[in-house]
């Protein structure tokens, strides 16, 4: 009994970290804090698909793990309004209806975002400024302003009976910033004085030397732009989240005298929310109705707008494609793609410029972005600041992690107090000791239109075979009374080959359908599952044979 | 009759040059030079199929214009051996069987390839020094020597009736090659005093500013790797074509002790062609089998292999998932990818990066490459020391074409005397002046497997919304004299979702066609053709507003 009771004494002491969307589901940020009876989770963001996740709208964490302890779950807090920290809020919070707590933005983000799935009036939001604290259960967290590429971005003091955890978001260090102050590298140097156990540092750019420039550089570049290119209208695409990158924009256009047009949906959706709440200044008569463009002279247009990482649907990709209703390409029109390409979308980025030039546009794209994130000096001037006794890398590719934990080590960390967590991994940490002591099930789960969790692995490797070599469907009726085959087989293929150019190879592919028939009716096979494999095997044989490709292959029966 | 001779006098003047594949099919390399009854032809290559042409494994270029005037074509002229310039050939010298020439080195490998293809005997072969020239027709042609990221690279100067064309096929200026002589700058100058009609000049690094750094740089980063990771294995990725890079990896491995091992296909492939021509240098000893690398303790063993573009077969992705025979990661495996990712191949490269790092393999792929194409001030200097009349950018994207012929007039060419051309463009050019006057078939030819250009854009249409949505089949047999449904609808659905998931969904979707064969036939719509369209739209409806997905819909009526 006694030992019993020490042995619960010494699990409760430590704090548990617990990433559930993290590695595998990259890009997706989604933390459990758990101490005793307490639960808070940081951030609660999707994923965008991976190029082998067929037809895949977007990916969201999996919470069983919190449905499980649903009775701890204090709230969510969250480090800013980025799709990849608020995201899957709407589908998680469905299960996990505890409040959620962020800054001013975040929250206005928010809103709009549970606006759309009808459940504005069923969550509890709070609004926290930076410097204040909550307590949520045995947790007290403390709001830290830091500069990202989205305003309000906050760090996490989370004071916790084990000691300090804090833990950085997605952040930059900005000397000048173009909204508000500069990162509270004070106060993250007074609660480093006071001990802090753990440092969770975004790992975005570890592998980038030196410093991040300030946002207010490409101000500088817009207005350059602006100044050399007079005749002709300007076409800006960014982010839509990066209301200080929309803010630049607009103080270039006012200073040459020209309009400001706000095109995309999630454009003017966080650019209407960033003007109401006064993050967005802009002079009265700048900002015009798409529709009133025609009453202006070319040299009098900016146009802002969604699509600098050359996305199918967005605005920009529309008008390069000539599909957009209001807005198309005339030669000489500036196009400013004030962006990087994320990976995975260069190729669309490279296609996007290239309709572009051919429609005889001017494509700029160099020295019109910073990233949002801390470079390798900056990381280490965190923790030059917090000084941690534990490292837990956060926010990255494995790469990234593992990278960041051995710039962790030569800021002083010793290796084994420096941790690399996947997905799942539940990391027990305390004053005395940190190991990862247990794993708890953390897949992602694929969103598809309106289906949640219902496309897995095998409708996946499904798409992957029909989307490399197409189908072939073999359909036949079989009398059930006789076995025998009163219809059919009849041959249907669907992304394989045209079937103009196919025609012995169908009729061929008959041909091996009757003699698998003749096979099965000659070794007295009469159970139908086995005619169909039989059928699937030599059918698909020849196909290889032939065309060495391997179409799925897909035998039907009827029965009358 | 008089007119009709002066307008073919006329026309005869012209120099035609007329890009086979091109743009439209980027990367693809293959262009005619044709002057009254001779046509030459420049290259011969393949390209990488896009994103959206799923399960296409190459492009050949159509060359319908060369077969329609094959008594003209007097042969191919190959610059140097990379995929994007000789890959078509065994396809192409199917039907436009002319003798191919080239250097030596690019001689040896597609001697390779048509061994591969069984048309060694077939086809006339001629190796070509450099400041050696050839009479094509009406054609001279003179092989120049360049460098570029695979030795034995060469432009040439075409010298035609109507003038000289300088092509400077793939190149970069290297002052301190690997292996050989720094391009020959003089003879290019020499040529360009004579007065040249057009350079057509590489335009893939067009928006990079400065000059290419030389090859020899690597080697440098190489040597210094080697000396820093002396206890593990070093397990060096690369381009199998870059021969120098091949041989400045066995001279750091020689320098520090090490045997090495070559693996991977092409690589095997290449190193044994550039060996035995003695393009590589290696001392005896120093290669050894894969099978024998048990026998040497890790921190002698260099592994040389295909993969650093994170290609799915190739050997370093296959030991990066475990997959590899021979090899498996061991903690402290030291790997250099020595490549920069190919656009489009950012994340495969990531990926694999990820999977070594989880392995404990320590990943280097910084300052370990250099491209092989020139930079804006090589091309400035070209431009230099050739001074042609007209500027024909080649090899890039329409934005690499497009910035290229900027800095073409900034070179001092006239604005209308620079040409970007696409795919089929039959440009006419002469001293007097220069027009495209016409534009021939010239389409991308998919291959896939063995089939050539048996896929095409509705299949591909169809491979796409099957990867995306799934299909869903509906199968009914109908009594042909009565018309009465005898068997079905059967639903069946591949890559859709989960059936143990979809239950109501595939009950409710048979109720739907049921309904719609009711409507079908309370309308007297007998024709089959009907009925099917009727069942598409009206469950293609259901499934949309249910799921929001498309899926393909596919009806099969049997008859009996």
């Amino acid at each position: 009994m006694k030992k019993n009771l020490i042995k619960d004494g010494a699990e409760a002491k430590g704090l548990r970290i617990i990433p559930l969307g993290g590695l595998e589901q990259i890009g997706m940020n989604i933390t459990a804090f758990e101490y005793e009876d307490s639960i808070v989770v940081v951030d609660c963001g999707i994923s965008f698909p991976e190029d082998d996740m067929l037809g895949i709208d977007l990916v969201i964490p999996d919470v069983d793990y919190l449905k499980k302890n649903i009775e701890k779950v204090k709230g969510f807090v969250i480090t800013h309004g980025h799709e990849d920290h608020i995201g899957a809020l709407p589908y998680v919070l469905r299960d996990i209806n505890v409040p959620v707590y962020a800054t001013r933005l975040t929250n206005a983000i928010i809103e709009s975002k549970l606006k759309e799935f009808d459940m504005l009036k069923t969550t509890k939001r709070k609004t926290i400024k930076y410097g204040q604290s909550i307590n949520l259960g045995c947790f007290r967290i403390e709001f830290i302003r830091t500069n990202h590429s989205i305003q309000d971005a906050c760090a996490l003091a989370i004071y916790s009976p084990a000691g300090i955890v804090v833990h950085t978001g997605d952040f930059k260090v900005d000397f000048t910033p173009v909204f508000g102050d500069t990162i509270d590298l004070q106060r993250l140097g007074e609660i480093g004085k006071k001990g802090v156990l753990a440092l969770m540092c975004d790992s975005t750019n570890v592998l980038r030397s030196g410093f991040t420039m300030s946002e207010k550089t490409v101000g500088k570049t817009f207005d350059q732009i602006f100044a050399e290119n007079t005749k002709h209208r300007i076409i800006v695409a960014t982010f839509a989240s990066n209301v200080d990158r929309v803010q630049q924009i607009i103080n270039s256009a006012e200073k040459y005298g020209r309009k400001v047009v706000i095109e995309g949906r999630s454009m003017i959706n966080i650019v209407s929310i960033a003007i109401e709440l006064g993050y967005i200044t802009v002079k009265d008569g700048t900002l015009i109705d798409i529709e009133r463009v025609k009453s202006y002279k070319d040299e009098q247009i900016t146009l802002i707008t969604t699509g600098s990482q050359g996305e199918d649907m967005a605005a920009l990709s529309r008008i390069a494609a000539s599909l957009h209703k209001k807005i198309s390409i005339k030669p000489g029109d500036t196009i400013i793609l004030s962006s990087s390409p994320i990976p995975g979308n260069e190729k669309s980025v490279s296609r996007i410029i290239n309709e572009l030039t051919m429609k005889g546009a001017k494509v700029i794209f160099q020295d019109t972005h910073v990233s949002g994130h801390a470079s390798q000096e900056d990381i280490k001037l965190i923790y030059s600041l917090v000084r941690p006794k534990y490292a837990i890398p956060v926010h990255g590719e494995y790469r990234h992690l593992a990278r960041h934990a051995e710039l962790a080590q030569e800021m002083g960390i010793p290796k084994e107090n420096t941790f690399v967590l996947t997905s799942g991994d539940v990391l027990e940490i305390s004053e005395e000791k940190a190991a990862v002591v247990d794993h708890v099930t953390s897949r992602g789960i694929y969103v598809d239109g309106l289906g949640v969790g219902d496309v897995g692995n095998i409708v996946l490797r499904d798409r992957q075979v029909l989307s490399e070599n197409g189908l072939i469907i073999v359909v036949l009726t079989m009398e059930k009374a006789s076995g025998q085959v009163i219809a059919g087989p009849d041959i249907i293929s669907r992304g394989f080959v045209y079937v103009r150019e196919s025609g012995d190879l169908m009729d061929d592919s008959k041909a091996v359908c009757w003699d698998a028939l003749d096979k099965c009716s000659a070794a007295g096979v009469t159970d139908w599952n086995k005619i169909k494999n039989v059928i699937r095997d030599d059918l698909g044989d020849y196909i290889w044979k032939t065309t060495k490709r391997n179409p799925m292959i897909l035998p039907i029966i009827m029965e009358v």
